[in-house]
């Protein structure tokens, strides 16, 4: 499998910044965990920052449940915050093992600016709008990533360091999750703004709500590239 | 005055929910502040309950201050928030003053079910959905109060006991906050849901709200009934 | 197993309002599932509104996971999400089955004001408190049932047509969730009030807030009783 | 007046984390302003950047009105929301009034990544923790700006070109309104944890709220230098 189909939502919405998508999908970091040559360094840095992301993601995904209006949308969201604390957070454990690094001491990572940003404004937009404001903005890095790992692993050479963290997001696993969160996506948007969703008045503030998010993507990769 | 104006959502909601309304604006506790015929004792029990229903009330509309999206959305609601606190709530802590119960015991309030059902039903509208999903559940209150005050002040005998309680909610002040109110509803729904908002997808789950805390009302003013 | 240890938090808190707690857990519909006794038509209204009760329970220990503070307390709260959605449901959607009830149905029941009160005050309970005030809401449904459960289960005649529902709660599986979520309690409290955890100014606060859910219990089962 | 006396709980807080407070309140960006030298290019995208602070500041607010335990909490935090919304933003509306600025674009104005940092870290503290740990998140910027207020009032040039924004945090109304959010932060405090307060389990979070708030203030300014 090298392309992924996330459902109609997500195609309008990154359809909807193109600039910032490939900014955040082509970006250097990015490119250099496929050609393996980002430095060891910089990735140990970016996995210690991901792993408090993860736990305000999962967070914000729980909160998904609170804001959910369907029992299959809270089925879903809670499928993705066991999924987030029972596994992919596990590489980060591993990896960070071999580092010696525990997983309290993960827990602990002082949390830089860009990472703040990136998971309190997906936080914020639960609290400030509804059950699709969220969605909105936890789409960027789910797809995203679910892209990233697609394309490396089609076109990353079999050597890289970085194989560990490609496959992850390549997994049929991962790829058959973000499916589920790609129907979830469609369902909650055509059941709030109809099958015309892109005609809402709403759709504005959540094409917004998904532009910032990539947007902090983009930051969270530059915070990458400089330990 | 006597008839009012809360604008075109209200009035569609309303018309949706007919059976609920009646019940609840032409309740027999409504009856009896206008002829006079309330039991005292039932009067002073409503008012202490209403006084702590006013404080979760008050957070309420704060909420909708954290929920809004426009500067125009905030003002409204801290507008609200400062007349309760400040102004509405005066009438129950004079009157209850009178009856020897002070503000602090007010506050203490042991809340009854009917009442703790009605006021975190409208927080959980606000913290599940958005800010029309709070609003709608807010709006039964608002208008409700509005529209009996004004019937009860043109139908009144001048000497019912309970004057004063009419004279808050039939007071100019008092209409012309709700009026603001009607403005802000029917600005905040055209905004997200479009001038035909009555076809909107989401109408039906706004309509449950609204129905649903009108039906709340009616149970608090049972409440009021058995002391 | 017929008597439970939940740790010292619950024992604390139950120990606050024991008049309560006899209320709740030897209530007379609870003493109706042991003998057999209640009518049939009371537990599957009973049944309706649980299922209903279980999705914003649901909903509140999702809230858990966005207030945790540590690793542990997300990873317990998100288990207890997974049970009730998964697992704790089941009971409810086979049992109304037999009965002709669609699941799609259960989720649509119209909530009675009991059952509204009771979630809803839960979850403002984590709305306006931090991660302990929505614990010592959350505490009696699951201490209680549980409770409940090993005390029927050790009494009941065996050919109560409720055993299935007895056994729900006797069952291992639930004690052991329920010691899991006892064993959250005690370290949340210590974590944030410290080993002499009853001579912290909050302690009054997080009582009111079981006693308080306690109440809402009772007027649970009386709703059963009243179809 | 030049000292100020904003009470307990915030002296030890600050002095808690005294690198990070001498970073915020002795920043370039405010000597800047003190002398005259910040570049009027700078301000003018700080003032743009910081109305948008002051929407969130008062959305967070309103959410200690939400979170708040007592009538007297109610009521300071509703007084803020007041006169974030009806006062502090109109030094911005005016200034950039005659920039040719007007207040829907300021509303408009897009935001960068340190100024969402910092709101929605505060808005997220009041989503995952309670009163206090809100209050320790809003604590630096109400302090911090009183305190360079007095400070550059008692030693700029009269000169400056900045005189208004030194005016309006050195303003006795500013001042009053900070020492009235001193007192609720130690009565809160104190409420909560007892007079011996920092000797709390809780007392090392909320430090890291004001520390981590403060340290997003630093992060704020430097933003400032770079428009």
């Amino acid at each position: 499998m090298s392309t992924a189909n996330y459902g109609r939502v997500f195609a309008a919405l990154k359809q909807g910044c193109p600039q910032e998508w490939a900014s955040y999908t082509r970006h250097d970091f990015v490119q250099g965990l496929g050609d393996g040559s980002l430095p060891w360094d910089c990735f140990v840095h970016y996995l210690k920052q991901d792993y408090v992301f993860l736990v305000h993601f999962a967070r914000a995904w729980s909160l998904g449940v609170v804001k959910a209006e369907t029992l299959d949308e809270m089925k879903t969201c809670a499928s993705t915050v066991d999924a987030l604390v029972n596994h992919e957070m596990d590489l980060h454990v591993r990896a960070c093992a071999e580092q010696g690094i525990s997983e309290q001491d993960l827990f602990a990572t002082r949390e830089e600016v860009a990472n703040v940003a990136y998971t309190r404004y997906v936080l914020d937009a639960g609290q400030q709008g509804d059950f699709l404001d969220l969605l909105a903005a936890l789409a960027p890095c789910c797809f995203g990533y679910g892209e990233i790992g697609l394309r490396l692993a089609a076109e990353a050479a079999p050597e890289t360091r970085y194989k560990d963290w490609i496959a992850t997001y390549a997994d049929a696993g991962y790829q058959e999750a973000m499916s589920a969160v790609g129907v979830l996506l469609d369902s909650a948007v055509v059941r709030r703004l109809g099958e015309d969703f892109q005609s809402s008045p709403r759709w504005a503030a959540l094409q917004e709500r998904f532009r910032m998010a990539t947007q902090l993507e983009v930051g969270f990769w530059d915070m990458g590239l400089t330990p």
